[in-house]
């Protein structure tokens, strides 16, 4: 649906591995996440992430978007200026020199080292391996956003239409790293918000948002116009 | 506030002057409705409009737009890429040739002739004559809507931040010719959605809304990330 899925919680404190006393056994697998812009080689990626979205949510009966309808709409315009995706990689691995990925001047990826308790099984790593990348990266997750508008404080904001992550990767704090990618990007350009919607029944996500100091807007309703409705009142009815 | 106000009710059913009987009082008053893009000689006017809007929801304390702020941020991008404005004009004349609002070829401006019973008597016409157009042409109201986009259909919409008419047109079918300029574009563009927000309590606007169409979703909220809580998510916390 169009909306952010509610993101994990935050993830543990890391446990360096320099910490560890000789002789114990090691208690981090250390993660490398990776956030960069999304570019038209990862469209089957993208198309099956918006897939388990929509199985997530039960929502499949409105799921339907093609890889062909997302490679023609996404892409249009400069990053950050319209529809923009953010890629969540990662990787038991530093990433190495990556010519492909690091090609866009407007967005440096950002890698963060996540020491996890337990190694991660992920049971689609050849589905999701990442287009262009060593063997060793796999995609886990994404947010689309674009800008949004406050004539109240003239200026743009962010709107988070969708942030998902694999089942597998959930609640290691990779949500938070890609909502936290939006808001600093928000930052960096002197946008005044960051915007999403959240379902009013999803007690631990609100909580969550209301912890990182975020409002919930509790009067508003969103109002939809779509199918044979907007066709009726866009032809005049 | 990031909101579209409620559109008034639709108009009555016009009167054509030709149907009244010879000897009676007409009960007709014309008024020729346009809608066009707004322009950057606009903003002065774009600028007041807003803020009425603000002294309308009581919420001045948010209001920070400035012309310059609005200067610097609309008008960036060609029409419907990014935020795009629709201008309503009225006069009591038809319009003449009129290159300076006649001159984008995505948008020929729209007119429509709405019969009244009454006519208005407009207390600010002077505040708001259009820049450019004869002494006669008055901006009445204004539509500010942006693209969005659904992952599951795979395309895009429109987001409807703000329909604002002055107090003295209201309740006359403007609001709804500004929305439904709005849905048409959409058709047009084979958008799928076109969506805004509602206040719960705004009974009359939900009725109106539903009847067009329109599906409330009632489970969703908005969560706004901003000031100095932004700054800080943004910053790294």
């Amino acid at each position: 649906m169009a909306a952010a899925a509610p993101p994990p919680p935050p993830a543990p404190v890391p446990t360096p591995p320099s910490t560890v006393p000789e002789g114990s056994t090691p208690l981090g697998f250390p993660v490398f996440a990776r956030i960069r812009l999304a570019q038209p080689t990862d469209v089957p990626h993208i198309h099956k992430l918006i897939h388990q979205m929509a199985v997530f949510e039960r929502l499949t009966h409105l799921f339907s978007a093609t890889e062909a309808s997302l490679s023609s709409t996404l892409f249009t315009s400069p990053p950050f200026q319209s529809f923009t995706i953010f890629i969540l990689e990662v990787s038991s691995q530093p990433y190495v020199e990556d010519i492909l990925h690091n090609n866009n001047p407007l967005y440096q990826p950002k890698v963060q080292v996540v020491n996890l308790d337990l190694p991660i099984d992920d049971p689609e790593r050849v589905t999701f391996r990442s287009t262009g990348s060593s063997s060793d990266v796999v995609i886990a997750g994404f947010v689309l956003f674009f800008p949004n508008y406050s004539t109240f404080l003239g200026k743009p904001g962010f709107y988070v239409e969708d942030l998902f992550v694999r089942e597998c990767y959930r609640r290691k704090g990779f949500g938070r790293m890609l909502l936290s990618a939006v808001a600093k990007q928000a930052v960096e350009m002197g946008y005044g918000r960051v915007e999403w919607v959240v379902l009013d029944w999803n007690v631990n996500a609100i909580k969550f948002y209301e912890e990182m100091g975020a409002k919930i807007l509790q009067e508003w309703r969103i109002c939809r116009l779509t199918g044979d409705a907007l066709q009726a009142y866009g032809n005049g009815h």
